[in-house]
């Protein structure tokens, strides 16, 4: 069915016409006549793929979700030891490359963009904070914990520190180098993990 | 001098207007229009204040950041406990309460605002990083840090704590109680402080 593919494809390449866009100019430069202009599409052939903005803006935050979604699946089904995966993992869902600075920033346009738009997204929808929660138990499951802890405060904590970190890395670019962001991400590992837990760490 | 009283005082109830325009309807609905509508006033009387609309938000949004200045500073030279007076400024920086969840909310749709229009504002002038630098280089002269603590990591942490905490309190209001955002500044700071620092807590 070569021409469903063509479709999906073409709904891809639109969507991510919009994300440089909103990199460029920010949410309230995303109108549909923008997005036309950057996929080299006229606005009729535009709305034939989405019939509304809206539609158009909750398919391309739909499609950063499945590729971030894809590439920390790749890495929990992988063979590296716990912490290492969790490591990798909390790594995907910050701004550490070109690619994953544009999925965040995108991001969070949109989610600030949806707090006047609710009907639109929920960011609870956006499961980071069940991510975070899962992360945690795993490496509890396995024993590298420090004993003691407070699970839902250490995930209330990682959720937080993750966000922070993106949010910061994508504001202050000059101070925050991607090494600083890794840093820091071990910093608290560190606090948190057992010394044998950083025995196996392969990064 | 009553005029300039007044002058200076029409401009703040100006700026709140626009603080209430913006928790409504998103920065995209800070026109000049919308703000004089919301303040009562014509647009010439608006444009008599502020010469353009960029002037006025930036005004806005120093008006936040001198208010909250202002609460810090009582916090900082009154007398409580080290340890007390630090968390009571960190909570200053949450959006705790309905004025303090205006300001955050009006902030943060600004920051995301000048990432597309930086000649206006850089975050850089936005002070939270050095302010928790400073609040752990205080902790630290009282010896209420843990031993081996690095404090520059301390720092990035507690930054993205507190900006992480600030995002999903704002975006998950319904999950994010006030409880839970002081249970974790409290756990977090029980992670890295000695516990005689928190024998003298007043809170």
């Amino acid at each position: 069915m070569p021409k469903i593919v063509d479709h999906e494809k073409r709904k891809e390449q639109i969507a991510e016409a919009t994300w440089r866009i909103i990199v460029k100019h920010g949410i309230q430069g995303a109108t549909v006549r923008n997005i036309a202009q950057e996929a080299q599409l006229s606005l009729g052939a535009l709305r034939h793929y989405f019939k509304t903005q809206d539609d158009l803006l909750l398919f391309a935050m739909e499609l950063v979700k499945k590729q971030a979604t894809k590439r920390i699946y790749a890495i929990a089904i992988s063979d590296f030891p716990p912490l290492d995966k969790v490591i990798r993992i909390i790594f995907e869902l910050l701004p550490l490359d070109s690619n994953k600075t544009v999925e965040m920033e995108v991001w969070f346009s949109f989610v600030f963009y949806c707090r006047h738009n609710e009907y639109l997204f929920n960011i609870h929808q956006d499961g980071i904070f069940t991510e975070t929660g899962r992360l945690l138990a795993y490496l509890n499951d396995h024993h590298l914990l420090v004993p003691g802890l407070d699970l839902s405060m250490e995930q209330e904590r990682l959720y937080s520190l993750v966000d922070g970190l993106a949010i910061h890395a994508m504001l202050e670019r000059k101070r925050m180098s991607d090494h600083l962001i890794k840093q820091t991400i071990y910093y608290h590992f560190r606090s948190i993990c057992i010394p044998e837990a950083f025995d196996q760490l392969q990064m």
